[in-house]
């Protein structure tokens, strides 16, 4: 099958003209499908998710849009085995893999289907109380959040293609907001074929939902200031966006997701044998190894104590021996390879600016063969890792995010430098800690939680019961400032946030009632 | 007197080298000081900020740094002669004006001093319930909100030289973060004196205060992801911000607040004899005339149905015909300068512009002469009111923000036309509507709301309770989006939000205790 993937766009299903760019199996190099925007009138499109879809949802209560969510997810749900099929054929996911993009997708959907229900039958919302203006009460103010009347651009990452597009999805069709997502071109199959299903499904109102696939073309000189631009890719693509003319003349509002150099650490109570060190352990193989490492929360740099880190390395190298790597159609494959050879040929040139910087516990085998996959033509990463007794004198490892199954161990000593060297990642999605030591932690978790968006501290009580380093829970804040973009997605109802626009209304008490009615609290955003 | 005025960095009154640059009387031409930056390390003194002032300050509870600000209101208070005769000299201030500043910056202090206690002996906060991640209570996320340990970096404008600098640095130094102001160099003046008297008082702990006058040098090479950078002014300035390279590779946290096109707008019933109509007159008037117009603020463009246009132009006419327009020091004057001669240079050459679309009503009068001052040498801009019969078709009312004593009238018939020339402004500060039609204000506040940060809704009820179109109240939202920067400031405690980290931490419930313990609810910030 080589078929050109149509775009939705006003009300229609366009293909793209030209020949389009070819998406492929990782595994094998075979053509899937084609991608192409050569044609479509991306200003038009826009126009029409404000206009047409934008109308629609906003005449729609929470309620009603948090039903529609609900819709969604059961819609996907339904089409599941399609959607691991596209994941295995073009990202190489293994089915791990793939039910972490689209189980995650499914789960984030519910939840927000769920929260959503909270705020009511309101279309927009107050915020705070009346506040005091004059002497009487003949002049008040009050704080209100109400919808933005343009569009949420998606302009998303490869990783993901369900999760990706959900996760922005739900908050912005709840809070009223119509989407035209534009999916990383080599796995844009799934995300495409999400839409397909949906817009077929009739849930939501004409125009809700678009989607181009393959280039942005002159997407961005035709946003506004009532637009949001969500984003989630690399540094540069970011800077790109940020600095783009029409972006800042008009302040366009926009949500960077960027790179991530996240740090596990391990207490000093986490010694070998310790319930600590071997939930460490398993997180680390699971962060190197589900979705080959694709994750822009995996854990790439993990600072130990210096008298655990060589134990904490062998410990980590005999499982990563024990992971079968290869064609995840092969049986007992765990890990399977990177979306693309542009990618698998990025992550060799940053594993080699590691390398600069580490000795090589396990992995990086000259002699590595992925099992049923040509390496002449598949994106295979053998899981690598790196141990680096440089710390923060090391030139790359704090800064270079190999996008793959590697990560370096970082010996530290005292908690000072553990601070100092998490801190060094210059801003990062997440931490995880492992440690039972309150003393530690006091110190610790406050002095890094400035630079992370999220801190996961796992000790032998929590043991097998945490969600994770990786996993982005709907309902905790995903996103990070410095070098992760300094954006905020998810955290239940806080997302809605970005898909409004906060104003105070001053006046009199009967024109403030009368815009209060049918607003929801808008405390239940950070609730 | 022509001395240099000092930069306070690193402790230290420090003298920039070379000439410098002249401020001078917008009255007379009189050199009255001058600042220069040169040889000011500015690195060194945003280093000095985080690491000396910063660490004091977050080590005081909010209650402790609300004090503060309250004895900085004191200080300032004290001084408040000093500071209207700076006014007058290097601003060209009226009594009026001067209020309008060094008033409105005390009122603001005493504001976030007195809505500060209500933090109490926290040191951070915590926002929102438990969230639950697991079937048992072992594992929970809580999401903190945490200041930041950077520097507030302020780039402020010319026009408010006091309340510019403490309606941001109140906010900043109740959250615990310490501030280096960039004052305008024609009227930094004002802002450096303020700060010597509030460093010799006291009152802060070292480094919680720095100043730099003059050019900013390379000062945003310096700032990291733990700063912020706030600034006020042209859209040039902040789009050369924006795009900074290392702001963009940092993601380094950016408020901004730019030009804005703000219009008044009368309602269909505010007709010519109507208490809303004598009320549209008063405000557009005191709007043009205070600080000759010189405020993000001001009114710049009148709304007004067809059949009102013209007898408001007349009536506006009429009392602007009756200020007296010169020199601050001569009895019964109104109108001041504009603080130089390259913003009356500014002024006129944006009034040229809007003459293409309009016909003069009042001002614009080339045999105009200001009262005791030399034309020659002053900055003077006669208040100018203008019409313009072109709608939605003007091609630079709009978009042109004159910074002086000009506004435009522009008709409209009926309120979809009001609501798209109210929008056609591309994002506001602030719109003022004169009205008591309730179906009228139904229909036009929700659908201009999206685009102004604040709506000022006055009626016969109202009456003269209000605070006024240009009158930015500490407890109310003061920001707009689009052309007006899409920043956020004030709004009482929700300017702390810019100063302060959102993060989850997922963790078991005795930590969690533990980093709950001593902070103060982030409800707070939007109640």
């Amino acid at each position: 099958m080589d078929v050109k993937l149509r775009n939705y766009v006003y009300g229609q299903w366009v293909e793209g003209a030209g020949e389009g760019v070819a998406l492929t199996d990782p595994c094998t190099g075979e053509t899937l499908a084609r991608v192409s925007s050569e044609g479509i009138d991306v200003g038009r499109a826009l126009a029409h998710a404000r206009q047409t879809g934008g109308a629609a949802l906003r005449a729609l209560t929470y309620e009603a849009r948090a039903a529609m969510l609900a819709a969604i997810a059961e819609v996907l749900a339904a089409k599941r085995a399609e959607y691991f099929e596209i994941s295995l054929r073009n990202s190489g996911a293994t089915e791990a893999d793939a039910g972490f993009d689209v189980d995650g997708a499914i789960f984030t959907l519910k939840s927000y289907a769920r929260a959503g229900k909270a705020l009511g039958a309101a279309r927009h919302l107050k915020e705070g109380a009346r506040v005091a203006l004059a002497k009487s009460e003949a002049f008040q103010g009050q704080h209100f959040l109400r919808p933005l009347t343009g569009a949420a651009v998606f302009i998303n990452a490869f990783n993901f293609p369900a999760w990706g597009l959900w996760e922005k999805a739900a908050p912005a069709l709840l809070a009223g907001v119509p989407v035209l997502a534009k999916p990383a071109t080599p796995t844009a199959w799934l995300a495409q074929r999400m839409v397909e299903d949906v817009v077929a499904a009739g849930i939501l109102p004409e125009g809700a939902m678009s989607i181009v696939c393959g280039g942005a073309r002159d997407l961005l000189d035709h946003v506004t200031e009532c637009d949001v631009v969500s984003f989630t890719g690399s540094a540069d693509t970011a800077a790109r966006l940020r600095t783009h003319p029409n972006v800042v003349a008009r302040s366009v509002r926009l949500n960077v997701e960027a790179d991530s150099v996240n740090a596990a650490i391990l207490g000093p109570d986490a010694v070998s044998g310790s319930a600590e060190f071997e939930l460490a352990v398993k997180e680390i193989v699971r962060e190197m190894t589900i979705k080959a490492g694709q994750k822009c929360t995996a854990i790439r740099r993990i600072l130990a104590p210096a008298g655990i880190a060589r134990a904490l390395g062998e410990a980590v190298a005999g499982k990563l021996a024990a992971c079968k790597v290869g064609n995840p159609r092969s049986e007992g494959v765990r890990v399977g390879p990177l979306v693309s050879r542009a990618q698998q040929a990025a992550a060799f040139e940053g594993l080699a600016k590691l390398r600069e910087d580490c000795e090589v516990v396990f992995g990086a085998d000259p002699a590595f063969a992925p099992v049923d996959a040509d390496p002449a033509v598949s994106a295979f990463v053998q899981p690598t890792l790196l141990y680096c007794d440089k710390g923060l004198g090391a030139r790359h490892v704090h800064d270079v995010e190999v996008f793959g199954p590697v990560a370096t161990i970082v010996p530290y000593v005292g908690t000072a430098e553990a601070i100092a060297l998490a801190r060094r990642g210059g801003g990062s999605l997440v931490a995880s800690v492992y440690s039972g030591n309150a003393e530690f932690l006091a110190e610790l978790v406050p002095a890094i939680a400035e630079l992370h968006g999220r801190i996961l501290v796992v000790d032998a009580a929590v043991g097998a019961q945490h969600t994770g380093h990786g996993n982005v829970m709907p309902n905790c804040l995903h996103g990070g400032p410095g070098r992760a973009g300094g954006g905020e997605e998810l955290g239940g109802l806080r997302a809605l946030a970005l898909y409004h626009r906060r104003h105070v209304v001053q006046g009199g008490p009967a024109l403030l009632d009368a815009l209060e009615r049918e607003a929801a609290d808008a405390a239940l955003l950070g609730a």
